[in-house]
């Protein structure tokens, strides 16, 4: 093992303290035999009987009604790549950490072992009952396409991947911003997504389906389309929303002529001579972690009207966090089951209007804003 | 639906009130960056490294380390039967809330699916690295000795079944006393054992296992010895303690000269008849619920020197709140991963040894005295 540094001692200190961030807080006090007769048996036999005639009311009378579980395989941790369920525990606490925090959400941490896609899914639907909303962590591409989708079919609880959907929507929420500030027309701008896993598939799905006209999407084989013969079938349904594309068009021709450039993949791939070959004020969402595909300082020198990167370190931090705290807010105090592309659309919108004079160095709101969670729970409100 | 009474609306209202009974506890606070990033990015990155290191330290940083799933599926709950997970879960969140309040365990109570035993050990395997502890509870015999013998025999944390070994030790527990009251050699005693579901298995393997020479099972077919063709494999391996036994016999004829009756069944069965035709000083634990076998002033007056049973309506109640709270507390503690029926005796002798004077009103301990659980939990420590 490596030598840690005191930051990283104090993060162990911290976890271990309490054996992890997370305890379980009881509501009721058990002190006398009548708190006994309320809280266990003989009371809860007419919960019991209640449920069994009215089974939705156990959403009123137990904390499976309020309870997110936040659940990994472990198969995409971080930068870190398939580390395994139990070395991704430490992540998917921490998610449950903030949505307590900062939305007083009940979340639970849940590591899943790495089966097969079915047994995956049978293990999410055999404790489904126990939880108000799904919320998918960490998992690689493309098994992340089909659990997800199963899970929407076949659950009537929200089911959300934050690798998907959450990033898809604070980058849309970015890109309202940076096209504002750059004076161009949001869904006219030519967009090359770079990385088609888990967060360039939802990008893409999400931008098509709002409206957004020209897309291309790129992986280390190059361009996909339609047309691409190695790709899976939700690459390719993300690539139907492509216009200009070039099937098999390496980055450095498909980087011609575009507005933005938005990278969830992995490496430095981006550099100066790229940039230089975008329309003018090109926008670059470089969102990679741990290090981003083009330095923030090399992207700026090189033209770039607008960096934006997944590092709290610059400005302009595209991070998660600004979704699903209030998201699960808003859909849990509205009963809401499913979460629309429409839905999508008004949460970006939500999260971009926090930003009173949007700027180059300022296109999104701080994570820590109070006022981005209270908004975006607020966008379920207005869709009642 | 019912009216409801009082009381009844008063359990509504106390378990409505939160949405449940327990809730997620924050330990670290969000309140700037660098909380953030000590609870989150790039923090928890170390954590999530070093246990890909060293696996077991997830015990350490991360609430797996110390959170107790209560599990059901619904199968036999209370004395209502199979009424499925979704109503069982005010059973095992009250089973969590009682953890926490009484032993400071935090458990988190889960409903499972019905399904074939294989998927249901499958998809508590698959979520296990998520915990430190197991607690089976309400799930119907004979699948419930299959459930946990895969689960302990294939995973490493503490698997107990609270309605099997549960319900054995504080038996056990009440026995010990009883047959000090009764100037009765204990495990000289002849007992009968009226049920063979997953208590009635429970309590025969233990006290055969802890030298009880002298034991009778029995249900509605009549007495079970290793001979009864439809007797299922963990009857039949409980029966293999059973001595005197004639298979088939009836209730009436079995409980001739026996010393003990222990009911773990339903129905009232047992009559002023039968308790007089046990030896001297009979001892009845009648544990049916809600109904006990016999009424306990209809023992007292047939002769019993001791009646004991599930209720907290009379003195000595047999509930397994004596024993669960402190048994996960000490396993815990202890990071003991297998309960040996040497441990199960122990806490038996635990448990009875904080009545000082046992009398025929006071075999057991009262389950909210403070002491339950330290004595309890401190069996663990006395056997590193």
């Amino acid at each position: 093992m490596k030598q840690l540094n005191n930051e990283q001692l104090k993060v162990l200190k911290s976890h271990q303290q309490n054996i992890g961030v997370l305890e379980i807080k009881a509501d009721l006090k058990i002190e006398n035999r009548k708190d006994l007769s309320l809280a266990y048996t003989p009371g809860v036999a007419i919960l019991a009987e209640i449920i069994k005639e009215f089974p939705e009311t156990k959403n009123n009378y137990t904390m499976s009604g309020k309870l997110v579980a936040v659940i990994t395989d472990g198969t995409a941790v971080l930068g870190l790549g398939n580390i395994g369920p139990i070395s991704g525990l430490p992540v998917v606490e921490a998610k449950a950490l903030i949505y307590k925090d900062l939305a007083g959400i009940n979340a639970l941490p849940l590591g899943i072992k790495q089966t097969n896609i079915l047994e995956t899914v049978a293990t999410i639907k055999n404790i489904s009952d126990s939880f108000a909303g799904i919320h998918l962590e960490d998992i690689a591409a493309p098994r992340c396409f089909e659990i997800e989708e199963r899970l929407q079919r076949e659950l009537d609880i929200p089911v959300y991947h934050d690798d998907q959907e959450g990033t898809a929507i604070v980058v849309l929420a970015g890109l309202i911003n940076a096209a504002k500030v750059c004076g161009k027309e949001l869904k006219k701008m030519y967009i090359l997504i770079n990385g088609v896993g888990a967060a360039g598939v939802a990008i893409a799905k999400l931008l098509h389906a709002v409206g957004f006209e020209n897309l291309t999407l790129l992986d280390q084989q190059g361009v996909i389309t339609s047309q691409t013969v190695t790709a899976n079938k939700w690459q390719l349904e993300a690539a139907s929303g492509t216009k200009r594309a070039v099937s098999g068009e390496s980055l450095i021709d498909a980087i011609k002529g575009q507005d933005v450039f938005i990278g969830v993949s992995v490496g430095e791939i981006l550099n100066s001579e790229m940039i230089k070959m975008m329309n003018s004020r090109p926008i670059i969402f470089a969102l990679a972690n741990p290090i981003p595909e083009i330095m923030p300082k090399t992207a700026v020198e090189a033209g770039a009207a607008i960096i934006a990167t997944g590092s709290s370190e610059y400005p302009n931090q595209i991070n998660n966090i600004l979704v699903f705290p209030g998201m699960f807010k808003g859909l849990l105090e509205q009963g809401i089951k499913k979460i629309t592309f429409e839905l999508e659309e008004k949460i970006a919108q939500a999260i971009a209007g926090l930003v009173k004079d949007p700027s180059k160095n300022k296109i999104v709101p701080n994570v820590l804003d109070p006022k981005v969670v209270k908004t975006v729970s607020e966008v379920f409100k207005k869709n009642l």
